[in-house]
């Protein structure tokens, strides 16, 4: 048996820290003898300056044809300018709902190791450990209309679901709380916002299927400031597409290692997408520094979800922390102790481990 | 000549701080030997115990027929099962719609005696003083349709603004900026929302007519991280209700002194209402234990935006800080030093240094 993996380096740091995950699935396959292969294609604004346009349908036919897919980043300012089609960012967002990808998984959890780097006191952070449960492919993201009107004075976006999208998303986070700490927030805008009754209505109907969790229900300004004060507090988030959006990069700053990071993007029967929380970093990029650690643990992330390979995503996961814990970080982690190393040398490290 | 002010109490501590401005401003009048009127009008829950309705006709007039308006908080857990329309914040949402209150000005500067109460390490948030401009009577919170759509298995809510709508935000922020420290960060979704595009499009059509001011754009998902890793990079902050809503709670809690953070939401050429940050704080209701100074502080907002009473102003935040300084602190700010005081001892501490 083989796996099929879609590789969309993207731009920027993408285009590097995606050979640092490829390196590490080869060690994967070697001690495990597991086969994986895997087909490279365009996205984002290295895909609008090769065929004029962010996601070529053969992009789109591969990830269909694979088991997952794994994506680097995209963006960066030589395409920020650019008209709205022919942004990278719709690369993005139309693999997406391409693939029907309706939750996006963001765990946060800091490297004891590394929570000096943490813009939080210590004794805020020390503990956290929570995973946002983000929809994806529906409300301000893909509503209709979304347009000028009277002469361009006027301009409206919508906001819009289905009884059926946020179903989906809430079981898939209840699911997600059973397999933790059993406790549930779900996040809205209940006393402005009509989707959010609909929203508040189904997490409420869907207790009685999980007596095991615990629900709560948290404002969407509410649970801004709440992340900050007390992250501890939290288990599994769940919430729509625009607020997660928001909470999760909130969220993904708090342990001072963004670049430790990973993200998944699952579909209901189909493929799944991984890719670091980070951006394609224009700044840094063709350096050979970015911290690939967080695109490694994306494709952890595949391994467990999209392909059930949990000792071997554990394996993953265990060399990570031991080389962070040996000090070797990459240069996002201002530390004054350990070892400052590459991106080819942070990702050999954990291939040695392995 | 005298200030006619509506108070609105309001609910929970809202009824105990309010009483603590007007002691404040009757020591601001003796002093400088101004005028103020005040009348009592209800909003919020008490207004649906007495009236059947959050907003009562007399309290809409009250306030029409006032100079400005000074609101405790609204809401308690006796409320929270009610119907959307018969909640407390509907009083609160209405006020701001039939005053047409359009900008809500909310400073963030932390105290440097509090800061060590911030959730942030001291060398991240020493520095920072901000201020939120959020646009408070557009977008998703009155845009129009709301409904159920599909019998009840679909949900729509619509985010909309007219040019005239962003552009006196717009215009108010480039102001706010001018009379502090000239940056202006511009807050959209402008890579996915068409509503952002034209958002920043009239920001940078605005830009010409103030030259002075240097401005950038931000997207929301990376203000939400920038606040929290480096709030000092902050002036003047500008974004539409919703994201302002999300942003504004997350930076009230940087400083640790949510108790001591004033806002304003300003109309066009009329009245305007002054309400401390927080909210109601059922929990701590009724003890006299609650902190007043945010109440106070906006007491100060409203000598300086509706009364033009600078001076007044100035006296009212000179006192707050000489007794914040003198270690008084209410029960909020848990600090081992200094003595801890009740909300009217609090009072007459800021009352006695004017
Ligand atoms: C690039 C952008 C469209 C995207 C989003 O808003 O979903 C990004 O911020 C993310 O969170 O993956
Ligand atoms: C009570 C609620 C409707 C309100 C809002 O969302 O505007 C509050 O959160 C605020 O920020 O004043």
């Amino acid at each position: 048996m083989s796996f099929k993996i879609a590789l969309l380096p993207g731009d920027g740091i993408g285009t590097e820290v995606i050979y640092s995950a490829k390196d590490v699935l080869q060690a994967i396959s070697k001690k495990y003898n597991k086969k994986f292969e895997f087909e490279a294609y365009d996205i984002g604004g290295v895909a609008i300056d090769k065929h004029h346009t962010p996601l070529p349908d053969a992009t789109i036919e591969g990830c269909k044809a694979a088991d997952a897919v794994l994506l680097g980043a995209v963006g960066g300012p030589k395409w920020d300018n650019n008209p709205s089609d022919l942004r990278p960012e719709r690369g993005l967002l139309g693999i997406r709902k391409a693939l029907d990808l309706y939750a996006n998984l963001r765990p946060v959890k800091g490297f004891q190791k590394l929570l000096h780097a943490s813009p939080l006191k210590e004794e805020i952070i020390n503990g956290s450990d929570l995973l946002i449960v983000r929809e994806l492919t529906g409300g301000l993201y893909f509503g209709r209309p979304s347009e000028r009107r009277d002469n361009g004075n006027a301009v409206v976006d919508t906001l819009s679901y289905t009884r059926q999208e946020i179903e989906r998303i809430v079981d898939m986070a209840f699911q997600s709380a059973q397999l933790r700490k059993k406790r549930l927030t779900s996040v809205d805008k209940a006393n402005v916002l009509e989707s959010s009754k609909l929203w508040r209505e189904i997490v409420e109907e869907k207790k009685s299927e999980y007596p095991d969790v615990t629900v709560d229900h948290l404002l969407v300004d509410a649970a801004a400031m709440k992340l900050i004060t007390n992250p501890v507090q939290f288990d599994v988030i769940v919430t729509e597409n625009m607020f997660g959006d928001i909470l999760s990069d909130e969220a993904s700053v708090l342990t001072g290692s963004l670049g430790m990071l990973p993200s998944a993007s699952l579909a209901e029967n189909g493929v799944g997408l991984y890719e670091p929380a980070h951006g394609s970093a224009p700044d840094i990029a063709g350096k050979g520094i970015a911290n690939p650690t967080a695109m490694i643990l994306s494709a952890a992330m595949m391994l467990r979800y999209s392909f059930q390979l949990n000792e071997e995503a554990q394996a993953i996961e265990n060399a990570v922390e031991a080389v962070v814990n040996e000090g070797y970080h990459t240069q996002d982690l201002k530390s004054t102790t350990g070892e400052l190393v590459s991106t080819t040398e942070m990702t050999q490290l954990i291939v040695d481990k392995i």
